[in-house]
């Protein structure tokens, strides 16, 4: 992305442009299989590909196309690229999954729309429930949802119960599953509203949130923030899950130790400041 | 903005929590003038509204919805608020368009959602055609647009001839109308793909550019560079043209030339590199 940040940006993309000038890549493609591997803009092309099915079969929202929008423009000027602490926070993420009693991994639209394999794919890896929290729930998202990550090889996901609530928020934006999020000692959001990463942290629960802005507030009330572009980091976690599974528990609480949150978000935060931007 | 600037975002966003958590400000605003001026997130709320009608009437695309968050991204790395030097560039497309022999302002579906009333000011203050110019056109989103503008008070939309060219583009992208931007001496394009901003200056066109990216290629590419929200710029823009509707064509020249776009340029990087992100 190096064209269009602008808020008056109508549809000229670089992605759109190679997607349009391209001969290997059609410009509209029903299939992520018809997106070369090799494309240099791969990634980008994977993510535009996702979010508009996403719009399609009714999972993704209007805000979730904005906040896509913001993540692209974060993430352009972290480089597109997973930061060291990144990664090291996402070897904590794994530690602390392997550690939990009870993991779950919320999903929300975009989330669903961006990773919905890689969520089922970490939740295996983890023994992590999974469950579908909206802020702005609605039956038909919900369903939505659910039916997108089974289709995904999920065999079970919550939050269609709703029986349970955060407490300190308003009514429909506090459900849970008593039995999913309300139970679980350690939950990966990514990314949640910072109101709701406040009350989830203040009923003791251990957060991982997965953010591209640093300085946001689920970020910065998160034991783990991993500032990280969502469609690598699902996947890096499972892969530091998957090294880590015949780790001991002592192996897994120090990686947990080690892990210096306020050192992640300041190199997030000189990333964006002195990145090379060219 | 400050909490859900990922990729991975829902619907969780500081400007929806203050509007749900104020009584003053309705959820859904069905009327611009419900939302009171005096509001700390006026100039969000104000965005927001107008982008989601866009998408209601048929005028804003998924991929504008995706530009305007990478909009909110760059506006606030830049503290949402009028740099001094964007304040002079303002000043400097003033000054080009009350010299110009035949301007033309540019609009696309986000400036026509974000702006109608301001760029219908910003024509009669400064002796501009308006013409609509989609990088993904059809007939049903020009109409929309051209009707949307013609509400706001438009008298005349040019855009819908297309019986021009602009030399070095593919055949949809490149439609303008003869007697609009063809024979334009100096255009405002708030925004503009890279590609046409490039093939627009190859046209001996003097460019207007408002991005919020400065590393954008077409602010790298433009005469008069404008880093700002184009709902901010706008109207600066009018007002500087009502302020110099007096002046004389050297102390306009003086203005033109005096403008320095490197240093805007640079100053706007500077702020999104060093600016106080908390």
């Amino acid at each position: 992305m190096t064209d269009d940040a602008g808020v008056d940006g109508d549809a000229e993309t670089d992605a759109d442009d190679e997607r349009g000038g391209d001969p290997e890549v059609p410009a509209d493609p029903e299939h992520e299989s018809e997106i070369p591997e090799d494309h240099p803009r791969y990634e980008s092309l994977l993510t535009r590909h996702r979010i508009e099915r996403g719009v399609d079969i009714g999972i993704t929202s209007k805000q979730g196309l904005i906040a896509e929008g913001r993540g692209e423009a974060f993430d352009y000027l972290l480089g597109e690229e997973t930061l060291p602490s990144a990664d090291a926070a996402a070897r904590a993420a794994a530690a602390h999954l392997l550690l939990a009693e009870h993991p779950v991994l919320s999903v929300n639209g975009n989330v669903a729309a961006l990773v919905p394999g890689e969520i089922v794919d970490l939740a295996e890896a983890s023994g992590a429930d999974i469950e579908v929290n909206l802020f702005n729930r609605t039956d038909e998202r919900m369903a939505a949802i659910a039916d997108h990550l089974r289709e995904h090889g999920a065999s079970e996901v919550k939050g269609l119960a709703a029986d349970g609530r955060i407490p300190g928020l308003s009514h429909e934006r506090a459900k849970v599953d008593v039995d999913g999020i309300g139970d679980a000692d350690v939950v990966v959001v990514p990314l949640e509203d910072g109101d709701r990463a406040e009350a989830l942290g203040a009923m003791g629960k251990t957060e991982i949130v997965i953010d591209l802005n640093p300085m946001s507030r689920s970020a910065q009330v998160a034991a783990v923030p991993i500032v990280d572009n969502i469609i690598r980091a699902v996947p890096n976690i499972t892969r530091h899950a998957a090294e880590l599974a015949d780790a001991s528990d002592e192996e897994l609480r120090e990686i947990v130790e080690n892990f210096d949150r306020e050192a992640a978000l300041d190199e997030a935060e000189r990333a964006i400041r002195e990145g090379d931007l060219d």
